[in-house]
Protein backbone atom coordinates (compact mmCIF):
# COMPACT_ATOMS: atom_id res chain seq x y z
CA UNK A 1 0.00 0.00 0.00
CA UNK A 2 1.67 2.90 -1.32
CA UNK A 3 1.83 6.28 0.98
CA UNK A 4 0.85 8.47 -1.95
CA UNK A 5 -2.94 8.01 -3.41
CA UNK A 6 -2.77 9.31 -6.75
CA UNK A 7 -6.43 8.00 -8.18
CA UNK A 8 -9.43 6.83 -5.70
CA UNK A 9 -12.72 5.08 -5.73
CA UNK A 10 -15.54 5.72 -3.31
CA UNK A 11 -18.02 3.58 -2.60
CA UNK A 12 -21.29 4.75 -1.26
CA UNK A 13 -24.56 2.90 0.20
CA UNK A 14 -26.81 3.89 -2.72
CA UNK A 15 -27.44 2.46 -6.19
CA UNK A 16 -24.38 1.67 -8.16
CA UNK A 17 -24.24 0.57 -11.92
CA UNK A 18 -23.05 -3.03 -12.91
CA UNK A 19 -19.56 -3.54 -12.06
CA UNK A 20 -18.36 -3.92 -15.84
CA UNK A 21 -19.23 -0.41 -15.92
CA UNK A 22 -17.08 0.65 -12.89
CA UNK A 23 -14.02 -1.82 -13.80
CA UNK A 24 -14.72 0.45 -17.65
CA UNK A 25 -13.23 4.51 -15.18
CA UNK A 26 -11.09 2.20 -13.10
CA UNK A 27 -9.86 -1.00 -14.87
CA UNK A 28 -6.15 0.01 -15.84
CA UNK A 29 -5.41 2.30 -13.05
CA UNK A 30 -2.92 0.26 -11.27
CA UNK A 31 -2.62 3.17 -8.75
CA UNK A 32 -6.00 3.10 -7.87
CA UNK A 33 -6.86 2.93 -3.50
CA UNK A 34 -10.48 1.91 -2.88
CA UNK A 35 -12.73 3.13 -0.61
CA UNK A 36 -15.77 1.87 1.40
CA UNK A 37 -17.76 4.47 2.33
CA UNK A 38 -19.46 3.13 5.88
CA UNK A 39 -22.32 1.65 4.40
CA UNK A 40 -21.22 1.38 0.89
CA UNK A 41 -19.13 -1.52 2.49
CA UNK A 42 -21.92 -4.15 1.17
CA UNK A 43 -21.52 -2.24 -2.94
CA UNK A 44 -18.04 -3.03 -2.26
CA UNK A 45 -18.62 -6.30 -2.31
CA UNK A 46 -21.47 -6.53 -4.89
CA UNK A 47 -18.64 -5.50 -6.98
CA UNK A 48 -16.67 -8.18 -6.33
CA UNK A 49 -14.02 -5.05 -4.79
CA UNK A 50 -11.78 -5.08 -1.80
CA UNK A 51 -11.74 -2.34 -0.21
CA UNK A 52 -7.78 -0.64 1.09
CA UNK A 53 -10.16 1.54 3.56
CA UNK A 54 -13.66 1.64 5.30
CA UNK A 55 -14.28 5.34 6.63
CA UNK A 56 -16.76 6.75 8.42
CA UNK A 57 -18.53 5.99 11.84
CA UNK A 58 -19.76 2.96 11.55
CA UNK A 59 -23.13 3.76 12.01
CA UNK A 60 -24.37 1.51 8.83
CA UNK A 61 -22.09 -1.54 9.40
CA UNK A 62 -22.80 -4.25 11.46
CA UNK A 63 -20.46 -5.68 14.34
CA UNK A 64 -20.59 -8.85 11.66
CA UNK A 65 -19.53 -7.15 9.26
CA UNK A 66 -16.83 -5.64 10.47
CA UNK A 67 -15.28 -9.15 11.83
CA UNK A 68 -15.37 -10.48 8.20
CA UNK A 69 -13.15 -7.37 6.85
CA UNK A 70 -10.65 -8.76 4.28
CA UNK A 71 -7.21 -8.18 6.11
CA UNK A 72 -6.55 -5.88 3.85
CA UNK A 73 -8.82 -3.36 4.40
CA UNK A 74 -8.05 -0.78 6.72
CA UNK A 75 -10.45 0.78 9.37
CA UNK A 76 -10.43 4.77 9.47
CA UNK A 77 -12.59 5.81 11.90
CA UNK A 78 -14.47 9.51 11.92
CA UNK A 79 -17.37 10.61 14.76
CA UNK A 80 -17.40 14.01 13.56
CA UNK A 81 -21.12 15.06 12.61
CA UNK A 82 -20.31 17.85 9.96
CA UNK A 83 -18.91 15.82 7.10
CA UNK A 84 -20.77 12.84 5.98
CA UNK A 85 -18.97 9.72 5.46
CA UNK A 86 -18.32 10.60 1.70
CA UNK A 87 -16.83 13.67 2.21
CA UNK A 88 -14.70 11.81 5.45
CA UNK A 89 -13.53 9.63 2.20
CA UNK A 90 -12.93 12.54 0.28
CA UNK A 91 -10.74 14.33 2.95
CA UNK A 92 -8.89 11.44 3.81
CA UNK A 93 -8.27 10.71 0.39
CA UNK A 94 -7.07 14.35 -0.25
CA UNK A 95 -4.79 14.13 2.62
CA UNK A 96 -2.83 11.58 1.02
CA UNK A 97 -2.25 13.47 -2.03
CA UNK A 98 -5.17 12.18 -4.21
CA UNK A 99 -6.39 14.30 -7.08
CA UNK A 100 -8.83 12.32 -9.29
CA UNK A 101 -12.14 10.62 -7.93
CA UNK A 102 -14.62 8.33 -8.86
CA UNK A 103 -17.45 8.07 -6.68
CA UNK A 104 -20.46 5.66 -6.80
CA UNK A 105 -23.30 4.24 -4.86
CA UNK A 106 -24.59 8.01 -4.27
CA UNK A 107 -27.42 8.62 -5.65
CA UNK A 108 -30.69 6.94 -6.52
CA UNK A 109 -32.08 6.21 -2.76
CA UNK A 110 -32.45 8.93 -0.31
CA UNK A 111 -33.21 12.08 -2.05
CA UNK A 112 -31.39 14.49 0.15
CA UNK A 113 -28.19 11.94 0.04
CA UNK A 114 -28.37 12.55 -3.41
CA UNK A 115 -28.79 15.89 -3.66
CA UNK A 116 -26.44 16.47 -1.13
CA UNK A 117 -23.48 14.31 -3.05
CA UNK A 118 -24.33 16.19 -5.93
CA UNK A 119 -23.54 19.29 -3.97
CA UNK A 120 -20.50 17.65 -2.87
CA UNK A 121 -19.24 17.23 -6.58
CA UNK A 122 -19.39 21.06 -6.56
CA UNK A 123 -18.35 21.40 -3.10
CA UNK A 124 -14.52 19.41 -4.37
CA UNK A 125 -14.16 19.94 -7.98
CA UNK A 126 -11.40 22.43 -8.46
CA UNK A 127 -8.36 22.84 -10.96
CA UNK A 128 -6.57 20.64 -8.57
CA UNK A 129 -9.39 18.19 -7.59
CA UNK A 130 -11.45 16.20 -10.70
CA UNK A 131 -14.01 14.07 -9.58
CA UNK A 132 -16.56 11.69 -10.91
CA UNK A 133 -19.42 10.50 -9.74
CA UNK A 134 -20.59 6.72 -11.93
CA UNK A 135 -24.44 6.68 -11.52
CA UNK A 136 -26.59 3.39 -12.76
CA UNK A 137 -27.34 4.78 -15.65
CA UNK A 138 -24.80 7.74 -15.75
CA UNK A 139 -21.77 9.63 -15.61
CA UNK A 140 -21.64 13.48 -13.45
CA UNK A 141 -19.35 16.13 -13.54
CA UNK A 142 -18.85 19.53 -12.95
CA UNK A 143 -17.24 21.23 -15.33
CA UNK A 144 -15.45 25.19 -15.83
CA UNK A 145 -14.34 25.28 -19.62
CA UNK A 146 -14.14 23.53 -22.23
CA UNK A 147 -15.44 20.03 -22.85
CA UNK A 148 -15.06 18.29 -26.15
CA UNK A 149 -16.08 14.35 -26.11
CA UNK A 150 -16.31 11.14 -28.48
CA UNK A 151 -20.18 9.86 -29.00
CA UNK A 152 -22.41 7.77 -30.80
CA UNK A 153 -25.03 9.92 -32.60
CA UNK A 154 -28.27 10.24 -30.31
CA UNK A 155 -26.43 10.00 -27.01
CA UNK A 156 -28.64 11.64 -24.04
CA UNK A 157 -26.77 14.63 -22.47
CA UNK A 158 -28.06 16.67 -19.61
CA UNK A 159 -26.83 20.23 -18.01
CA UNK A 160 -27.62 22.32 -15.24
CA UNK A 161 -26.25 25.25 -13.72
CA UNK A 162 -26.27 26.13 -9.90
CA UNK A 163 -24.43 29.30 -10.95
CA UNK A 164 -26.44 32.49 -12.34
CA UNK A 165 -23.39 33.66 -14.13
CA UNK A 166 -23.13 30.37 -16.19
CA UNK A 167 -22.77 30.91 -20.09
CA UNK A 168 -22.80 27.76 -22.72
CA UNK A 169 -22.24 27.36 -26.11
CA UNK A 170 -22.59 23.90 -27.71
CA UNK A 171 -21.10 21.97 -30.41
CA UNK A 172 -22.86 19.11 -31.89
CA UNK A 173 -25.79 19.05 -29.86
CA UNK A 174 -29.48 18.66 -31.57
CA UNK A 175 -31.15 21.47 -29.16
CA UNK A 176 -28.00 24.19 -29.02
CA UNK A 177 -27.43 26.54 -27.11
CA UNK A 178 -25.08 29.87 -28.28
CA UNK A 179 -23.77 31.63 -25.36
CA UNK A 180 -26.95 31.42 -23.29
CA UNK A 181 -27.51 31.17 -19.51
CA UNK A 182 -29.04 28.15 -17.66
CA UNK A 183 -29.76 28.71 -14.23
CA UNK A 184 -31.65 25.90 -11.51
CA UNK A 185 -35.55 26.76 -11.69
CA UNK A 186 -35.32 29.05 -14.56
CA UNK A 187 -33.74 26.80 -17.64
CA UNK A 188 -31.92 23.26 -17.86
CA UNK A 189 -31.25 21.34 -20.86
CA UNK A 190 -32.50 17.74 -20.18
CA UNK A 191 -32.21 14.95 -22.80
CA UNK A 192 -30.25 16.70 -25.48
CA UNK A 193 -29.29 14.54 -27.72
CA UNK A 194 -25.54 14.57 -29.61
CA UNK A 195 -25.57 14.92 -33.64
CA UNK A 196 -22.58 13.15 -34.64
CA UNK A 197 -19.11 11.25 -33.46
CA UNK A 198 -17.77 14.29 -31.52
CA UNK A 199 -19.35 16.95 -28.99
CA UNK A 200 -18.13 20.13 -27.04
CA UNK A 201 -19.40 22.26 -24.47
CA UNK A 202 -17.42 25.47 -24.09
CA UNK A 203 -18.39 27.61 -20.48
CA UNK A 204 -17.80 31.08 -20.99
CA UNK A 205 -18.23 31.77 -17.63
CA UNK A 206 -19.82 30.07 -14.28
CA UNK A 207 -19.94 26.40 -14.24
CA UNK A 208 -22.18 23.37 -15.39
CA UNK A 209 -23.27 20.23 -14.04
CA UNK A 210 -23.13 17.72 -16.61
CA UNK A 211 -24.67 14.60 -17.06
CA UNK A 212 -23.64 11.97 -19.74
CA UNK A 213 -25.48 8.49 -20.57
CA UNK A 214 -23.15 5.75 -19.18
CA UNK A 215 -23.99 2.86 -21.33
CA UNK A 216 -22.90 5.21 -24.98
CA UNK A 217 -19.54 6.29 -22.70
CA UNK A 218 -18.82 2.00 -21.62
CA UNK A 219 -19.47 1.14 -25.29
CA UNK A 220 -17.42 4.00 -26.70
CA UNK A 221 -14.30 2.15 -25.21
CA UNK B 1 -66.37 15.94 -13.98
CA UNK B 2 -65.78 20.04 -13.29
CA UNK B 3 -64.25 22.26 -15.35
CA UNK B 4 -62.54 23.95 -12.77
CA UNK B 5 -59.87 22.11 -10.65
CA UNK B 6 -58.85 22.41 -7.60
CA UNK B 7 -56.37 19.93 -6.28
CA UNK B 8 -54.19 17.97 -8.50
CA UNK B 9 -52.34 14.84 -8.23
CA UNK B 10 -49.79 14.21 -11.20
CA UNK B 11 -48.24 10.84 -11.05
CA UNK B 12 -44.93 9.96 -12.90
CA UNK B 13 -42.95 7.07 -13.41
CA UNK B 14 -40.25 6.72 -11.59
CA UNK B 15 -40.36 5.69 -7.82
CA UNK B 16 -43.61 5.64 -6.08
CA UNK B 17 -44.41 5.54 -2.28
CA UNK B 18 -46.75 3.13 -0.51
CA UNK B 19 -50.90 3.97 -1.92
CA UNK B 20 -51.53 4.51 1.72
CA UNK B 21 -48.64 7.59 2.16
CA UNK B 22 -50.37 9.25 -1.05
CA UNK B 23 -53.93 8.71 0.19
CA UNK B 24 -52.89 10.14 3.59
CA UNK B 25 -52.88 13.61 1.04
CA UNK B 26 -55.00 13.30 -1.19
CA UNK B 27 -58.18 11.40 0.58
CA UNK B 28 -60.20 13.68 1.70
CA UNK B 29 -59.80 16.23 -1.41
CA UNK B 30 -63.47 15.05 -2.86
CA UNK B 31 -62.48 17.70 -5.58
CA UNK B 32 -59.27 15.96 -6.58
CA UNK B 33 -58.44 15.70 -10.12
CA UNK B 34 -56.11 12.75 -10.87
CA UNK B 35 -53.84 13.15 -13.98
CA UNK B 36 -51.13 10.61 -15.29
CA UNK B 37 -48.26 11.62 -16.78
CA UNK B 38 -47.37 9.08 -20.20
CA UNK B 39 -45.75 6.58 -18.50
CA UNK B 40 -46.79 7.49 -15.26
CA UNK B 41 -50.22 5.28 -16.33
CA UNK B 42 -48.47 2.34 -14.60
CA UNK B 43 -47.72 3.41 -11.50
CA UNK B 44 -51.46 4.95 -11.04
CA UNK B 45 -52.56 1.34 -11.87
CA UNK B 46 -49.71 0.75 -9.09
CA UNK B 47 -51.83 2.83 -6.60
CA UNK B 48 -55.45 1.48 -7.70
CA UNK B 49 -55.77 5.27 -9.36
CA UNK B 50 -58.10 5.83 -12.18
CA UNK B 51 -56.51 9.32 -13.91
CA UNK B 52 -59.06 11.32 -14.95
CA UNK B 53 -56.60 12.40 -17.72
CA UNK B 54 -53.65 11.13 -19.35
CA UNK B 55 -51.16 13.73 -20.63
CA UNK B 56 -48.06 13.47 -22.38
CA UNK B 57 -46.43 12.63 -26.06
CA UNK B 58 -47.27 8.97 -25.30
CA UNK B 59 -43.90 8.19 -25.99
CA UNK B 60 -43.89 5.93 -23.13
CA UNK B 61 -47.04 4.43 -23.58
CA UNK B 62 -48.24 1.22 -25.94
CA UNK B 63 -50.85 0.92 -27.84
CA UNK B 64 -52.10 -1.68 -25.75
CA UNK B 65 -51.89 0.06 -22.46
CA UNK B 66 -54.08 2.97 -24.46
CA UNK B 67 -56.92 0.47 -25.21
CA UNK B 68 -57.22 -0.74 -21.81
CA UNK B 69 -57.75 2.79 -20.50
CA UNK B 70 -60.56 3.24 -18.29
CA UNK B 71 -63.21 5.03 -20.40
CA UNK B 72 -62.98 7.84 -17.17
CA UNK B 73 -60.16 8.67 -18.20
CA UNK B 74 -59.77 11.63 -21.01
CA UNK B 75 -56.41 11.68 -23.38
CA UNK B 76 -55.31 15.06 -23.85
CA UNK B 77 -51.75 14.89 -26.27
CA UNK B 78 -48.96 17.08 -26.64
CA UNK B 79 -46.46 16.56 -28.58
CA UNK B 80 -43.98 20.28 -27.73
CA UNK B 81 -40.52 18.61 -27.05
CA UNK B 82 -40.21 22.13 -24.49
CA UNK B 83 -41.90 20.51 -21.89
CA UNK B 84 -41.67 17.66 -20.18
CA UNK B 85 -44.74 15.51 -19.28
CA UNK B 86 -44.55 16.74 -16.15
CA UNK B 87 -44.60 20.43 -17.32
CA UNK B 88 -47.38 19.78 -19.53
CA UNK B 89 -49.63 18.43 -16.89
CA UNK B 90 -49.14 21.48 -14.86
CA UNK B 91 -50.09 23.53 -16.97
CA UNK B 92 -52.72 22.06 -18.27
CA UNK B 93 -53.81 21.40 -14.97
CA UNK B 94 -53.25 25.55 -14.05
CA UNK B 95 -55.25 26.49 -17.66
CA UNK B 96 -58.10 24.75 -15.46
CA UNK B 97 -57.82 26.84 -12.55
CA UNK B 98 -55.51 24.28 -10.03
CA UNK B 99 -53.48 26.00 -7.37
CA UNK B 100 -52.32 22.86 -5.74
CA UNK B 101 -50.16 20.28 -6.69
CA UNK B 102 -49.09 17.09 -5.16
CA UNK B 103 -46.92 14.91 -7.36
CA UNK B 104 -45.44 11.86 -7.72
CA UNK B 105 -43.20 9.09 -9.54
CA UNK B 106 -40.49 12.41 -10.32
CA UNK B 107 -37.46 11.20 -8.07
CA UNK B 108 -35.33 8.34 -7.90
CA UNK B 109 -34.88 6.91 -11.44
CA UNK B 110 -32.56 8.71 -14.30
CA UNK B 111 -30.52 11.41 -12.24
CA UNK B 112 -31.44 14.01 -14.86
CA UNK B 113 -35.40 13.66 -14.43
CA UNK B 114 -35.19 13.41 -10.43
CA UNK B 115 -33.19 16.65 -11.25
CA UNK B 116 -35.06 18.30 -13.26
CA UNK B 117 -38.15 17.46 -11.27
CA UNK B 118 -36.72 19.24 -8.40
CA UNK B 119 -35.91 22.16 -10.90
CA UNK B 120 -39.62 22.20 -11.81
CA UNK B 121 -40.80 22.54 -7.78
CA UNK B 122 -38.61 25.58 -8.04
CA UNK B 123 -40.16 27.04 -11.41
CA UNK B 124 -43.62 26.83 -10.36
CA UNK B 125 -44.18 27.54 -7.09
CA UNK B 126 -45.23 30.55 -6.56
CA UNK B 127 -47.95 32.80 -3.89
CA UNK B 128 -50.45 31.28 -6.26
CA UNK B 129 -49.12 27.70 -6.87
CA UNK B 130 -48.26 25.44 -3.68
CA UNK B 131 -46.61 22.13 -5.21
CA UNK B 132 -45.51 19.22 -2.79
CA UNK B 133 -43.40 16.07 -4.32
CA UNK B 134 -44.33 12.83 -2.75
CA UNK B 135 -41.38 11.12 -2.29
CA UNK B 136 -40.58 7.45 -1.40
CA UNK B 137 -39.66 8.49 1.84
CA UNK B 138 -39.64 11.75 1.86
CA UNK B 139 -41.63 15.40 1.19
CA UNK B 140 -40.35 18.07 -0.73
CA UNK B 141 -41.68 21.96 -1.12
CA UNK B 142 -40.29 25.11 -2.40
CA UNK B 143 -40.37 27.40 0.91
CA UNK B 144 -40.08 31.01 1.56
CA UNK B 145 -41.53 32.24 4.28
CA UNK B 146 -42.59 31.01 7.75
CA UNK B 147 -43.24 27.27 7.83
CA UNK B 148 -44.23 25.90 11.56
CA UNK B 149 -44.84 22.33 11.28
CA UNK B 150 -46.20 19.95 13.85
CA UNK B 151 -43.67 16.42 14.24
CA UNK B 152 -42.12 14.00 16.42
CA UNK B 153 -38.58 14.49 18.50
CA UNK B 154 -35.89 13.25 15.66
CA UNK B 155 -37.93 13.44 12.59
CA UNK B 156 -34.94 13.66 9.97
CA UNK B 157 -35.27 17.09 8.05
CA UNK B 158 -32.82 18.69 5.03
CA UNK B 159 -32.79 22.22 3.18
CA UNK B 160 -31.05 22.87 0.52
CA UNK B 161 -30.65 26.77 -1.17
CA UNK B 162 -30.24 27.08 -4.78
CA UNK B 163 -30.22 31.07 -3.97
CA UNK B 164 -27.46 32.79 -2.70
CA UNK B 165 -29.60 35.21 -0.39
CA UNK B 166 -31.43 32.75 1.23
CA UNK B 167 -31.02 32.86 4.96
CA UNK B 168 -32.72 31.09 7.60
CA UNK B 169 -33.89 31.24 11.08
CA UNK B 170 -34.77 27.64 12.66
CA UNK B 171 -36.19 26.41 16.02
CA UNK B 172 -36.53 23.40 17.56
CA UNK B 173 -33.64 21.85 15.60
CA UNK B 174 -31.14 19.70 16.87
CA UNK B 175 -27.84 21.98 14.42
CA UNK B 176 -29.75 25.26 14.67
CA UNK B 177 -29.28 28.29 12.01
CA UNK B 178 -29.74 31.64 13.32
CA UNK B 179 -29.89 34.11 10.30
CA UNK B 180 -27.81 31.84 8.50
CA UNK B 181 -27.23 31.86 4.97
CA UNK B 182 -26.64 28.36 2.54
CA UNK B 183 -26.02 27.76 -0.65
CA UNK B 184 -25.65 24.43 -2.90
CA UNK B 185 -22.19 23.37 -3.00
CA UNK B 186 -21.04 25.30 -0.72
CA UNK B 187 -23.24 24.97 2.86
CA UNK B 188 -26.82 22.93 3.61
CA UNK B 189 -28.23 21.24 6.21
CA UNK B 190 -28.29 17.35 5.91
CA UNK B 191 -30.09 15.29 8.29
CA UNK B 192 -31.28 17.95 10.65
CA UNK B 193 -33.45 16.61 13.50
CA UNK B 194 -36.36 17.82 15.20
CA UNK B 195 -36.33 17.93 19.05
CA UNK B 196 -39.91 18.51 20.23
CA UNK B 197 -43.33 17.97 18.72
CA UNK B 198 -42.97 21.51 17.02
CA UNK B 199 -40.20 22.83 14.98
CA UNK B 200 -40.50 26.03 12.59
CA UNK B 201 -38.06 27.80 9.81
CA UNK B 202 -38.05 31.57 8.84
CA UNK B 203 -36.72 32.15 5.72
CA UNK B 204 -35.16 35.97 5.92
CA UNK B 205 -34.78 36.10 2.06
CA UNK B 206 -34.46 33.44 -0.75
CA UNK B 207 -36.43 30.44 -0.50
CA UNK B 208 -35.57 26.62 0.48
CA UNK B 209 -36.00 23.29 -0.52
CA UNK B 210 -37.44 21.54 1.99
CA UNK B 211 -37.22 17.77 2.34
CA UNK B 212 -39.09 16.20 5.44
CA UNK B 213 -39.32 12.51 6.13
CA UNK B 214 -43.03 11.03 5.34
CA UNK B 215 -43.10 8.35 7.67
CA UNK B 216 -43.13 11.41 10.47
CA UNK B 217 -45.84 13.11 8.60
CA UNK B 218 -47.89 10.13 7.88
CA UNK B 219 -47.48 8.79 11.15
CA UNK B 220 -48.73 12.52 12.86
CA UNK B 221 -52.39 11.94 10.86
Amino acid sequence: MKNKIQVCLIIGSADIPKAKDINFFVKRKNDLVIIAADGGLKNASKLKLIPHFLIGDFDSVSPHQLKQLPSETKIVKFSGQEDTDIEKSIKYAQSKGCKEFFITGVLGKRIEHTIGNISILHKYTNKHTKIRIIGKYSLLEVINSSYKFRTHPGEKISFFSFNKETRIITNGLKYPLNDESLFFGERESISNETTGEMASLEIRSGELLLIRDLKTITANG
